[in-house]
């Protein structure tokens, strides 16, 4: 059962305290984490084995799987696995082909002309969740769109099972995105050796995945202490749903578990126009829940999440877009007259035929969101993410007689008078 | 005169060492910006009162200047002033309305629709620096960008001069830019300011501009505790200018120079296909030095920086890409062919008449960019710095059937049953 409230009897530090969601991991795995990065810093390849060991009960003999293994391991799966995969990868290649675009020269003064060129991130490290959860589906999300940009070196790293291999479905996404080696290092530890590079792993630029709060912690201590930056901050997932009449209560109750099947911190908020529907959303939820089989982890999501009634769908828009949701559901007919009115989520799911985990997988868009929040400022991962755009300009002899009394003047009143000269002596 | 080396001369490791770039404050810097958001947090509007007493040596009754006195302050500076501030904001407002279109939506499968629409962030945070220099341009690189995304609330912090009141080329960039109050706060405690909210300054989004060490220090802090971020770290500006023998020795140098007036932390390196080059650039260096105002900080500047004597123009641009300059200037007539091999940098400059000063002030383009290496991976300030970019999906009845079962194969292979019967559910 989500837990209700009525907005209209909320104050706004109760609505701030709904809104808010912690994202500060504790200091003993702050700790933990600068510890584990000193020594793969210090001890390189050695560490990782020797973490491989503790953490993932593997002894290594080397830290990557070739092409020949990745191939041995792809087929192990059965041809429906193999073809679910490629629709997916076919999918997500559709979708993100179409975001980067040639953009044009402008003249802003005769002969000053100036334009931007898209270029790859060179060097790119992506992180592929392992141990319990395997999620091939991260490696698509992230592999395609470093593919579109162009990146010269995509380092892939995950946790080794205890075979000392990975699984198959990773290994046939590796084959899809043409990627011929594949790193056995998960956790904190292969984040520091992406950032500093070891005998074995390459240092790179970027650094792109989901993780524990280990993997994310390191990730955000990386970015302060490093110059390779990282795709987004990262806290639990979660997911807000928009409910009226027209919402069919099974498929929101669908939904919400989704949700809260991911883990204990998960959250899934059900903001609906009435008492009736989150009553029967409840109803389903229960009935749902008691065949899930994950439903240990489901339930103790759920007991962190609720329900909200507003008194319309207008209301509804405002508080989710206070909220900024990494996802958001509108299971309505209205759907049409709402998306412009929505100004935070990170991935918006349209009517009632539209489930979150067609986008998590299949549909083309990346699931790789900001949470916890930071919607409001960041975008979910593209091909925008793995590349720079670089401003390039060209300044005639003409150009520089029409910009040059103004670089002159503006460069003399902020006191910089070598720029001013740079101008000055060119004339 | 510039330290001068021969890129053939060098080790790797000698080269590691001349591009690396330290951008790590000290522990002083650390703690000091760490007592000051504690306090800013704790006590607000008055403890921005306390710091402009304490560092700007001003007494302020209240913390911002409003639409009348900006008006008053604008009319303080000349007509030429006037009007060079206008060419500035319209040329940067021609290229960077170019930044933003339409994106087209993708049908990946029958039924199945995926688009991405963009959204402003909603409040944005400018922080343009003060005291003893003052930086209208910055105003105008921010403002422009913001106001074309549609950001619908702009906080402007800039410290306050002694007089309580800003300078008038700020408060005339504030007036083209339609921004009526501008927050009378600077360093650590304006960005703290900005990142928690007080009775007077707004809470924001996101926290965009340069500053000292403490200014960045402080959103570094802020990025790693609150899910506010920012534009990009930042480090000492710099550039690398590459030139061959037709490079005019004079222009090569008058650009070293307008880098190294900036700070003594300034790095201006020379990328030279000759000794001969490298001779003739030092020669002018020391010529116009000798009249230059702020020749003491240009000279400590000259002290951090090189040259380097290059085999050819692919050599040099090799050297450039693993150097990643905020500012590459191209003085050689091959700039053409050349701009292609440009995988790492902000902003290029071409050929003999391109100043970098150009487009620091008026020519269009973007003037806040990546430093210390960071263009490896990150984009100058654009509008797209100031936007978010939401995926939207719509799949029909046709759409489901088409994508139900993928989804629910990947679903069932990674183990979430519920993702599964989300899609199950509904067909």
């Amino acid at each position: 059962m989500l837990k209700h409230y009525q907005l209209n009897a909320l104050s706004d530090a109760d609505i701030n305290q709904l809104i808010s969601r912690n994202t500060d991991a504790t200091h003993a795995i702050q700790d933990a984490v600068l510890q584990i990065i000193d020594e793969v810093r210090q001890d390189g390849d050695a560490s990782l084995k020797s973490f491989a060991a503790k953490f993932d009960k593997v002894a290594l003999e080397k830290l990557y799987l070739d092409k020949e293994e990745i191939e041995e391991l792809a087929m192990t799966i059965t041809r429906d696995q193999q073809r679910a995969l490629e629709i997916a990868f076919q999918n997500i290649h559709k979708f993100h082909s179409t975001q980067l675009r040639r953009e044009r020269t402008v003249e802003t003064m005769p002969g000053v002309k100036c334009w931007r060129e898209v270029r790859p991130i060179e060097k790119v490290g992506l992180y592929i969740p392992g141990g319990s959860a395997v999620l091939p589906s991260t490696l698509l999300m992230l592999g395609v769109p470093a593919r579109i940009a162009g990146c010269k070196e995509i380092v892939v790293c995950s946790p080794p099972q205890q075979s000392g291999k990975i699984n198959g479905f990773v290994a046939y996404c590796l084959q899809l995105l043409k990627i011929e080696r594949i790193y056995l290092a998960g956790g904190a530890q292969a984040i520091a050796a992406m950032a500093f590079g070891t005998a074995s792993v390459p240092k790179v630029d970027k650094i792109f995945g989901p993780g524990n709060q280990f993997v994310t912690k390191a990730k955000s201590v990386i970015q302060g202490m490093t110059n390779v930056s990282i795709d987004m901050p990262a806290g639990p997932s979660e997911v807000l749903v928009i409910a009226d009449e027209t919402a069919n209560p099974a498929f929101v109750a669908a939904d919400l578990l989704a949700q809260a099947e991911h883990g204990p911190d998960s959250q899934a908020v059900l903001v609906a126009t009435s008492a009736t529907i989150i009553e029967a959303v409840n109803g389903k939820l229960e009935e749902q829940l008691a065949i899930l089989p994950r439903a240990e982890i489901a339930k103790m999501a759920i007991a962190n999440s609720y329900a909200i009634q507003v008194a319309d769908l207008q209301e509804a828009m405002r508080f989710s877009n206070s909220y900024a949701p990494e996802h958001l559901i509108l299971e309505t007919d209205q759907w049409e007259n709402l998306t412009r009115h929505i100004s935070n989520a990170g991935s918006v799911f349209l009517g009632h035929l539209t489930p979150e985990s067609a986008g998590d997988y299949a549909s083309g868009t990346n699931h790789t969101l900001p949470t916890s929040g930071y919607a409001r400022s960041y975008s979910g991962v593209s091909v925008d993410s793995f590349v720079k755009k670089i401003t390039f300009q060209h300044i005639s002899a003409e150009g520089l007689q029409q910009i040059g009394s103004t670089v002159e003047i503006l460069a003399e009143l902020e006191g910089l008078h070598a720029h001013k000269n740079a101008v000055t002596i060119r004339k």
